[in-house]
């Protein structure tokens, strides 16, 4: 792992599998001259000092721009969508619409992505082991509860905000991603699964992928 | 709690002691036409059909405007700031420094805010009962992790953001009224102590939590 504490081509830092994968699919759409840089956390590099100097969060995306180091994928997805306009990738310029944008990414952030890490995160809430194990068991019903919660009210079709494809598709295909790991079938969620479906066969996302995976 | 679908004049929906407060504050300090609504937590009343109807997560905050009904912190602190952008409560006009108020949002939102849930929200990830007690105990020390991260190396003076006054000051201030009931002593933090004892000396702070207090 190289550490680019500022540049002036846009640097994101990533590890597979994560929702950093909402970020990178965000650069690609916009045409944006980036690169990426992987954070290996089978090596606990996201904990090793020169990580930690830059995002002393120790967790990914992390993205190096020439005014300073951002984190937060809702943060991020506004910046990218609002540095690249030509790429229309949010209503960046309808404050209401843009609320939306904001509250589906919020949701993600603050409830879905912190349903799925009870599974493998339980340490960051728990110290017993007996409660990290309850802690797991319960993910594929509020991972669930939450997908379901998407299916009936959020998304809307084709898109998340309807007729305009946008940063809230990029995050809602990342964490419908863990769906079956976390023990969740998605086809309970006929919408979701079709949304998932659609992205996978979209040039952008076969990249992105390929790229993350070739670099594992 | 008296439900109103859309209306030209805002609508809060909010309870007491939570986070519903930091756009409370927001809409006050916005010289905002607004009304709140307090949604009665002690009656279950975020869980009844007409609170479900106007907010599917049966949460709070959630913001009624002419255009529809808006829930999330994040989202609605910075549809706040854009709506009254004469009140000057974030670099709307930056998407940099726009960025940095998502960035510090959203950590308060999906760090900060689901690690105090952890003491009293344990049900939501666990349903055994030693699990939730185990949650618990561990709450004074992720909180207090929390605020030390805040404290060295999110918290600008005099402000969050340095000089300028915004709505991440009026979400950290309602998050860091939660520390003595989680356990921590912000007096470890002396930036975060000396932020609440500005934040409670402000008329606007002052009469917001007045009216929330005579609501009860």
């Amino acid at each position: 792992m190289e550490v680019v504490l500022s540049c002036s081509m846009l640097t994101l830092y990533y590890a597979t599998g994560t929702c950093a994968l909402a970020s990178h699919l965000a650069l690609e759409y916009a045409g944006a001259a980036y690169q990426v840089v992987r954070v290996d956390f089978s090596q606990q590099e996201q904990r090793s000092p020169d990580y930690l100097r830059l995002n002393p969060k120790g967790r990914v995306p992390a993205l190096v721009t020439e005014r300073g180091v951002l984190t937060e994928t809702p943060a991020l997805l506004q910046f990218i969508s609002q540095s690249f306009p030509e790429a229309k990738l949010a209503p960046i310029d309808d404050p209401f619409l843009l609320a939306r944008v904001n509250e589906f990414n919020s949701y993600l952030c603050s409830t879905v992505h912190v349903a799925h890490a009870h599974r493998t995160r339980g340490n960051r809430w728990a110290d017993d082991a007996q409660a990290i194990e309850a802690m797991k068991t319960k993910v594929p019903q509020v991972m669930g509860d939450c997908f379901e919660l998407i299916e009936r009210e959020m998304l809307q079709t084709p898109w998340v905000l309807g007729e305009g494809f946008s940063v809230c598709d990029m995050y809602l295909f990342t964490l419908s991603q863990w769906l079956s790991g976390d023990g969740v079938d998605i086809h309970r969620f006929p919408k979701v699964a079709d949304h998932q479906r659609r992205m996978l066969e979209d040039p952008v996302v076969v990249k992105v992928l390929a790229a993350q995976k070739a670099s594992t």
